[in-house]
């Protein structure tokens, strides 16, 4: 019975901007659950919505953001962090009075405040959930994407109490676990979590395939080694995303990109030095770091 | 029967000198085919040759290397890269006439030579098995390491051809699919392939790690981001492995360490400019570049 009273009322009609990936996963699972009746969706590229409408990923599609936002009890912002504030700026007059509204976005403190400025804040929850996004396109969209998965909450500290209620037990619906964290240190965790490692994997991919005729001549594809797999794996992610949470977070990751290059010299200073014993703490110090991190 | 053909002869008595995770782990794999009936180890650190005795992954330990190889008519070199040099001077005069050797090294050229040199080439066969190697010691060595992974072959030109053949029937016993390249490309295309992504996983848990008790605190060790996870996973690799390749493949790994930093430089350049068409432009080809080195 416990679990049954965190389940949120159904909502009747949810309102889903920017039709991807993300999104498109979070409309599929929310439907799957029961949590919502009908979804209706507006993307700035009909394609998006023709194929949502295909795959029942939205049962609606809107012919401009005021108008999918109309009558809708929950609103997702759920296009790249840059056009949020746009967004929020074109619905803000067609809004519902009391309907809940989050954003899925990577970046929060300039895109969250812009967007509560549009909206007011009363009944906007920010979210992050941390999901695997590599993926692009509403047409990968999958159901399970969120479970097992954390979603960072970042209310304000006027934030209605009963719309982060609300929020949460929609995020634990669909099987994420979630988390508060204080909207001001948002940015640098996830600069360091995630757009530092977005950054270096981008990097990495464009610095290998100077040599990739050269390399898939001798290993096909589906040989290449794990390392160079995995270390590069989120070079897949899409670009609109990208840009938009690097210029939105520059102040956090270009910081974090000088550290890391600083490391990597250091490293290359000992490879040129034939420093045997610096070279051997350092990756000491690695390896433990990474044990750290991960704990396993 | 064209399979059974393939099946190489058991080794009788077969001497390994370095017991870790990728010796420890072929020893097994050798077993497990009837490939070898009896496996003598060597490691200068006994520790790892008495759990070794204790895993049955070796049937008797040897207090030299020259002991170890003595009566084997298979030899194989599995120290880290900068002391198989020594290693092969030791052994030289102890070697059976016709015993087969070959080295699992990670860097070829600079050490490939110098065994040779020390023990001639005729049945000397450079082996680099493509294989998972975030984790070390014997304590973690598993039978099943190689199955489905590459094993590059590097025979010098006067190599004897039967010895390769043979080589190559052993790493196919183990699952594991040979590839011949020319000695002169191997440390180049593994540079790319595999040192340069593990010196950006060292260095990115190093620099993410001076946030790691901050992250920790949000995020409990099994929830951190997958991206962060799988851009350092190879972070947990052997200090003493990866100081030796390094060591051993400067003049390969330098440059793309430069190369790397200076496509990571253009970014952080982007960023700092707000050019949000060169940006989408660089991770546009940065996502190409991936898709095009794993095609999947």
């Amino acid at each position: 019975m416990a679990e049954e009273a965190s389940q949120p009322a159904p909502f009747a009609r949810v309102a889903l901007l920017g039709i991807g990936y993300m999104g498109g996963s979070l409309a599929l699972a929310l439907r799957a659950s029961g949590l919502a009746k009908t979804v209706v969706g507006y993307d700035k590229d009909p394609g998006a919505a023709t194929l949502a409408l295909e795959r029942g990923i939205i049962q609606l599609a809107a012919s401009s953001p005021a108008e999918a936002v109309r009558s809708a009890d929950l609103v997702i912002l759920a296009a790249p962090v840059r056009a949020l504030e746009g967004l929020a700026k074109t619905i803000a007059g067609s809004l519902t009075p009391g309907a809940l509204l989050f954003d899925i976005g990577s970046v929060k403190g300039p895109v969250a405040d812009a967007v509560r400025r549009a909206v007011g804040e009363s009944h906007f929850v920010p979210c992050h959930p941390l999901a695997g996004a590599e993926k692009s396109g509403v047409g990968a969209a999958v159901a399970d994407l969120y479970h097992g998965r954390p979603c960072v909450l970042c209310p304000f500290p006027t934030t209605d109490l009963g719309a982060i209620d609300r929020v949460e037990a929609l995020w634990r619906a669909v099987g994420s676990h979630p988390i508060r964290v204080p909207i001001e240190e948002h940015d640098g965790l996830v600069a360091a979590l995630s757009h530092l490692p977005h950054a270096v994997a981008f990097a990495l991919a464009r610095a290998a395939e100077q040599d990739g005729t050269r390399l898939r001549n001798v290993l096909p594809g589906g040989t290449l080694t794990s390392s160079l797999r995995d270390t590069t794996r989120v070079a897949a992610s899409s670009p609109e995303v990208w840009r938009d949470i690097f210029l939105m977070n520059g102040p956090n990751v270009l910081p974090l990109i000088d550290r890391f290059v600083g490391e990597l010299q250091t490293l290359r200073a000992q490879i040129e030095a034939n420093d045997a014993a610096g070279l051997h703490d350092w990756l000491t110090t690695a390896r433990t770091a990474r044990r750290r991190l991960f704990e396993d």
